[in-house]
């Protein structure tokens, strides 16, 4: 493409994407399309011909655009909200046009050290010791798997060259409202879906440490070898937040890795009265934080706090440890902490966010979703036909709504109706999850973008359909 | 960041990417710099006020790019040659903009829908048949993990409820010249170093099947399980292909997974001529390609071809197989075919690719980057001072110095002063391998803007490092 053109094509879709990111209410927030229909609108077979960048582009719009399910809407409340910020879209764009490659060292010092200032910033943001060395991968999934990749090395340093098939059972304990990835990371590294064991949890959704405790003792008087404890700050369903010093003390006991899942909530580290929620993670061994959740970077950017380097490095280096030289920080290779050898440059996009807004911008944001949330809580409170369904620590409501006239199985399906029918109506995006076998809707503000109208809109949509349902 | 500021900076930036792309001799291809030099240069903490834009560009443009191995550059002609095409870049930057995430199908129905038919139009180019599925992940790497995780699940099947560790060993087999991640992805697995089986190549570094069909035959004896074969088309060190056939012979007669590793040479099948290179790997269960390696996409946009996705559920869906419905094609949650649960939209950039060059404009390129890759083999062939060392199928050419008067042992280390001599040139950059113990050098072609001029200079600073030796 001749620079000519670049320029020109690339200035229209700069345009595009201001356009875009300015348009509350030009697109619904979740797709309205049906299944297939975004495949049926395609051509079934590439062209042969170049085709020109125009049509490209407006076959974007016309044909992708409107499949999409917009997480980048300020009424995107689903799940855990999400932002592609300005700076970090324009920081990924240099990324993305140099194409660098942080394999090893050599092949883009700058991609590697730039990750590792950047992960070691973060750190500091969030209060972590410095013994805490910071990598950035995709996902959380897999920073997940690395991680309890190098538990299982620690826990069975023959695994490595032999393999688990003559070794004992292993075991990796969490609490049942741990998310699936810690699941699938197990059944990943060949311990099975038994290798994990789901604990029950407290009134408030959190780890028991008795049950905890009792659990590894009688795995351990069974032979089974503990590897693992993932406690959770910030489950899926509702962010709440296991107790962490306890579970803590009980790892150090046994000498069990400790590993927490902070995806969701580990960001809330930078705003001061948020960090003693998260007290006793900086005992972990290994910590696992998305940037690409709540910290205003778009996908993928998710780091892997790990306080043992060289277990990684036992877990995926191909060198036996008796061969490996300990690499200088500084040239350290990182393809060895993981399992890609091509690392693309993530950093990047996450160095301009936090130089950007800076630590008092992001901690201020972070914040202001939190008194919306609290807010929103505070009229599902006031009202008598909805109810909170756990307690709002940070920008997620959990909630749900009643009529005491109808049974509990009935005030599941009145509930599924009223977030279809909010959902349908574009304007905002609610998600659902299930406590207690009963069907509840959440409220996540973590878009930088949403505002007090946005929650409010979503609270008039609710009432309007809950009292559509009478 | 206001409207009008972005679009300033982003015009600053698509200027700047401009003249990057165009900026042959400016940069240095490898990075000039020291350990930890870049870090060096870079704030110890972070902001806590944020900073402005422009101080951001400035400091990307003095503290990072300096550090940079430009893989995009012309004059990259180490490892596996790639690029950042300019409609890839654009397309890139809209995916990047909209944030979109193709965990589930309704969290996002066009980009799970447009990585069905992008990864579909690819398969008709390359001539695979219609019954392989197509994802789009991050590496071959992963890519690999996940095909042997399935393969892993069709020969253990218990392993995914009770683990490894009461069942035999499992065994995966490669010749001597597999890339490391498939060791990396056994280990992984849990399968352990010994887990695969390396078998001596022939004099072609290719996979003999009679020591193939040898060692299935002893393991089995043995009580080990066989997992898989993986054969490659494309190997790192010189882009030698496994006779396919024999192997998917081999697989078949004792019910054996097969894997393609095609990560680099998959793409020729674009290329009618080359196609016949391939021929074989249209009979594996699962086959890698990166179109992030040959195929002008930038990172990361690796994908993987299988032809039993429901092996793929089996090994990453957390529901057991017999409660787990059929997902139609088109609604399919591609999360349950891999580890990562996140997915960014990564085919937006594949599907530019395809669209803006067409079949045949890839085509003529590939064929274009061999044509020159030949003609770089033939000053090798036609001087006394250099010797081939492999033949030349694709972009790749392996070769070595030679100096009769010189031993091997001396002659290797000429060949490493040489190789350091030229990068350190700042003109072009290449790579080395070994093979049977010697050191040998490695041009490889394949980033869409090497020229003629480009592979010309790098045989002239070789030609001119050599007689420096003299």
């Amino acid at each position: 493409m001749p620079p000519e053109e670049f320029l020109v094509h690339g200035r229209h879709i700069l345009e595009w994407i201001s356009e875009y990111l300015g348009s509350d209410g030009r697109y619904p927030v979740l797709a309205q399309v049906r299944p297939g229909e975004v495949r049926a609108s395609l051509a079934p077979s590439p062209p042969w011909e170049g085709e020109a960048f125009e049509q490209i582009l407006r076959d974007f719009e016309e044909q992708v655009v409107p499949g999409l399910t917009h997480w980048n809407h300020p009424g995107f409340l689903a799940y855990f909200a999400n932002t592609a910020s300005s700076p970090a879209i324009l920081g990924d764009l240099l990324a993305t046009a140099v194409n660098a490659n942080a394999m090893i060292w050599k092949t883009s010092p700058a991609a590697t050290e730039v990750e590792g200032v950047t992960a070691d910033w973060l750190r500091q943001l969030l209060g972590l010791p410095g013994d805490f060395a910071g990598f950035i991968n995709d996902t959380a999934s897999h920073n997940t798997l690395y991680a309890l990749a190098a538990a299982r090395a620690r826990a069975f340093p023959e695994a490595g060259e032999d393999g688990l098939h003559s070794l004992p059972a292993g075991r990796i304990y969490a609490s049942e409202h741990v998310h699936s990835s810690i699941d699938k990371a197990v059944v990943t590294l060949g311990l099975g879906r038994r290798g994990v064991r789901h604990l029950p949890a407290d009134g408030s959704y959190r780890m028991k440490p008795k049950a905890l405790r009792a659990a590894i003792e009688e795995d351990l008087a069974a032979g089974v070898r503990p590897v693992a404890v993932v406690a959770v700050a910030g489950t899926t369903s509702i962010a709440s937040i296991d107790p962490l010093p306890e579970i803590a003390d009980i790892c150090r006991e046994h000498g069990i890795w400790m590993h927490v899942d902070a995806a969701y909530a580990g960001v809330a580290g930078i705003v001061r009265e948020l960090r003693p929620l998260l007290a006793g993670w900086e005992r972990a061994d290994s910590i696992v934080l998305n940037a690409h959740k709540w910290l205003f970077t778009p996908m993928d950017c998710a780091l892997l706090y790990c306080r043992r380097p060289e277990a990684l490095a036992d877990a995926f280096s191909l060198v036996p440890p008796y061969l490996r030289t300990r690499e200088a920080d500084e040239a350290r290779d990182l393809m060895n902490y993981g399992v890609a050898l091509g690392r693309s440059f993530r950093a990047l996009k996450l160095w301009f966010v936090l130089r950007y807004f800076g630590g008092r911008g992001l901690a201020e944001r972070l914040r202001e979703h939190c008194r919306l949330a609290r807010r929103f809580a505070g009229w599902v409170q006031s009202s008598d036909r909805w109810q909170l369904m756990a307690s709002t620590l940070l920008g997620l409501v959990v909630f749900r709504y009643r009529d005491p006239g109808l049974g509990p199985d009935r005030t599941d399906l009145a509930n599924e109706r009223i977030l279809d029918a909010v959902n349908a109506s574009g304007e905002v995006f609610l998600s659902h999850t299930v406590l207690e076998g009963r069907y509840v809707l959440r409220l996540s503000v973590g878009n930088l973008r949403t505002r007090h109208e946005h929650v409010e809109r979503a609270w008039r949509r609710l009432e309007l359909e809950a009292a559509r349902l009478g």
